[in-house]
């Protein structure tokens, strides 16, 4: 990631920022508050605002229990089993605002996540940015032969030089064309001034999907960690991972007792059916049980050894 | 409103609250947090919490513009032209959280506004303060003749004395009766100790709907306007109005400029449609028009009228 | 509940209809399109509307997967596996539409479930039913005591009838001063002719809370599925439980396949915390496990041995 | 647009199905149902599902105002009426349901509108088709000069030769190395038995922002509106344009009587600011009023006189 000078400047400056206020903080991430945290080669995470902190939620059970909220002792306590009973409007009373710098293709899978706020950098309006996301060789893997949607093995030296060359000239020759078409290069300068260039809204269909695009993207706690449950899981896709794991980090700063019901509850925790329940049960008596007397699939069955670490069940 | 001795001293203590931060401030609006502004008679809106200023909204919509921002000389006139064209995204960028305490049929017509989070005080849970709304009488209005949704003169003294008293003895009668299945005083006394008491989920169905319930409320600041441009608005009912009109204020405390767009463009602008349009061209280039020409109904062509104070052409 | 004659005419009238389509159609859910299925003392829910069967999910999941979905083999077996992974866009390409008649108090629950669509009958505009919710003698329970928002022990007869007697007279009453205040019976009539009667948005606020509403809501089948997760759960107020028991037949009937998945996957299944699994991996193992090495609450170590039938266990 | 013969087969199929059915019907569209509609080169929406017609929006402002509805004489008078006062919720009890083709830079616009519910084909599971959006010559226009984001005059034959080069030479090469990255062709023929391809979930990010992607997208009646309000405008892309316009058909055919009160009050009408209510008072009393007595910025007034045919007053 590489800031203008023109940019690390508006950061510093804006970090530099000290107001007086009655609201609640979150000190740890008033830390990094404003920060450009890099992500893969050219993108980064930076947390811009935020409202709340552990206490805010804590507060808002409080309103909704009234006097009978006494009994539990501390906010910790309270905190957890809120998380454990999905209770989910006291996490909506908390909320954040991040910049992104993001490749399309991933801004494309974390756009699905609707209910949040955001304002995407304008290609109808303005001119893209000339970076493209180029994996590094250790991610470049090939497909996955018994997951349809996953990564299998890195590929090795001579193919993964060939992939990055070929991602590399397509995205350079896109971008040199788009800007051709525009008759302007990316700073601003005309190319051939006897034409008018084709619109911004046209020309920008000629990009890759590996082209960065930035946005400012706002949601409340809640949602937030539904979104992380999803993206920081290892079934999503390395790239928004990369994403999801910073944001872990900035959702630790901004409130840590939360952080720590989250990874316990949701992150590492699993759900099992009523037809699990009924295996786990025989296995804690000590009963033998084998996939034919239940009705489970095999990937079911194993699906539920491997939440148990029962490696020698997997079939 | 009254508000206890342990409440007082909860708000003064938040109030006395001093931290420093690196997020963007709204002065106006630190000078009346947590305090308690009150409504009808026993109801009130504190601000709780808030995300974000006017610079918020000009930061968004520059990200989403990018170097062609620039143009546009002044925040004012930037936001000026996002709310003349309804653009939403960059006022979704703010959020704010009111505590407010209310009767509960003005809760139910406010909570069909779906976009925002709710905690309120669970009657399930607890017992419901002893507090029910009761209208001044110059709040006591007969039914509208002509809007069945409305409400007309205000009825005469003696019926009024009437209503009130009516209105008054339901509520002791319902709330006494509330405390005596619930075997339990509002101030947690037991009533006869040989009894259990009714469940409370079971008991609070015996309260009227001018009973005060409280909660916390957060919003965007999009769908804040919104709830204002329905609720502010004359046609709203006078009790929700009341609300409206104090968060008005919180409003324009808190986003200064954006108020003065939002008063401009939604509270005071007006519709027109397609074919009201065609008349009010006719109207200005001089030419007579009359009803039988339009295909208007007479409730459409008054209203109409009215839009524009052409109070004689009223039919 | 009893219906007039011109409700159930135009019930009788609407279930004769017969049109042809070329949508799809869920012949089970016909057969009772429209029907009054009584719920409470005077409820009822009746399925107005539908749009799509089992097939649209498995349909939307194929245009997803592309041809890469010919591999599960059956249409059971993908909804299972997208049930399973909380696959939730899916289930989202089905929408159902209920009327529903129900207490206040009760609709002031649902309500709370945001993303449907709800139109209530309004009471600034209609005077009320004279109908309210009494509890049948069986449903008047105590005040849980280890439960502060749950029901304890039926209350015993003299208490009973006491209680019943109460919520009797309260709302007969108070509905009287309504139509008092209104100068005008539900049936229409007007009580003194020399009197105006006050609006309609103020004298409702007169009524208790157990006065029956209705509304048409309408919701996709995702979201359908969440209310009911709660809303049938034996933790769910009776009240609102009865509605979500009768709503589970109809999603019987609708989507049969997704609603075993749902009655396995949701409903039968249960949550593990990252703790709670080291837990079940050791008593697997048949180690010895006491809540001294854990740092599990009492609460929370007793509702993990209660998910697995360890009544022994329990502390 | 071309099917494939699987395709055209399958159309065929659900086309000639027949159900009976008690629900409302909305027999024009229903004549549609399924078919392709073409749009641009390669695009098409098809309706696949629908629930509701104009009568369910009756019927539930029916539910809404009770015995009060009566008064209003007709179901397009009361139609009209709840378009012209911004009601929203009896609107949003119809749903409907498309298929859409699209390319993916249009995909992203679309995407904003939050409130629909999408399955969109998934490019880390299945391969994309070999389909890009070349736009036809007479849609190739240059920056507009004056609006940043719009379009400006068409560009001239020999430039849009090259343009359209351009643009065909570089979605084909990148789609060409995109099979390459993946070794295996669209067709699923693997292209060098020696190697393993690249993820496909990073193999895509090879293509470009031209190329087709497709998926189903299901709303209500009212956000529908929201949409094409915004994108049946003239302020629109062109592109997404294309599918409004052919969307407005499928609304016609649904919904004929809110159509025409839609086309009345929203798409033909106009929104006047305070200020600009005022300027339009005195031009229809006659007196003259130049910009310099308002505080309208110019770009303001000039919307202003636009809007009602003013061309003389333009400065």
């Amino acid at each position: 990631m590489k800031l203008t000078k023109e940019q690390s400047q508006e950061i510093k400056d804006l970090q530099s920022q000290s107001y007086k206020t009655k609201r609640v903080t979150a000190p740890e991430l008033e830390v990094i508050l404003y920060e450009a945290l890099p992500i893969l080669d050219h993108g980064f995470i930076r947390v811009i605002d935020y409202m709340g902190n552990d206490n805010s939620i804590v507060q808002a059970a409080r309103v909704s229990y009234g006097k009978g909220t006494k009994k539990v002792n501390t906010d910790s306590g309270l905190i957890k089993y809120l998380m454990r009973h999905w209770h989910s409007t006291p996490f909506e009373m908390c909320e954040i605002k991040y910049h992104v710098k993001l490749p399309i293709f991933i801004a494309r899978q974390w756009i699905r996540h609707r209910t949040a706020n955001v304002n995407e950098y304008s290609a109808r309006y303005s001119i893209l940015d000339k970076e493209f996301y180029l994996p590094s060789k250790e991610n470049l893997a090939a497909q996955s032969t018994n997951n349809r949607q996953g990564r299998g093995n890195v590929i090795s030296g001579g193919q993964a030089e060939e992939v990055l060359s070929l991602l590399k000239d397509d995205a350079e020759r896109t971008y040199k064309n788009y800007e051709e078409m525009l008759n302007e290069r990316y700073d601003g300068s005309v190319i051939d001034e006897s034409k008018t260039g084709l619109a911004r809204e046209l020309a920008r269909m000629n990009l890759t999907l590996n082209t960065y695009t930035q946005w400012y993207w706002k949601t409340d706690l809640l949602n937030l960690m539904n979104f992380l449950r999803l993206r920081a899981d290892h079934h999503a896709q390395y790239e928004i991972r990369a994403y999801a794991d910073v944001m872990l980090n900035t959702l630790k700063r901004w409130v840590p007792i939360t952080y720590d019901a989250f990874m316990d509850y949701r992150v590492g925790g699993t759900e099992i059916s009523s037809k699990g329940k009924e295996i786990i049960k025989k296995l804690i008596k000590g009963e033998k049980i084998s996939i034919e007397e239940t009705d489970l699939s095999k990937r079911e069955w194993n699906e539920l050894m491997l939440a148990f670490s029962l490696k020698d069940k997997l079939i």
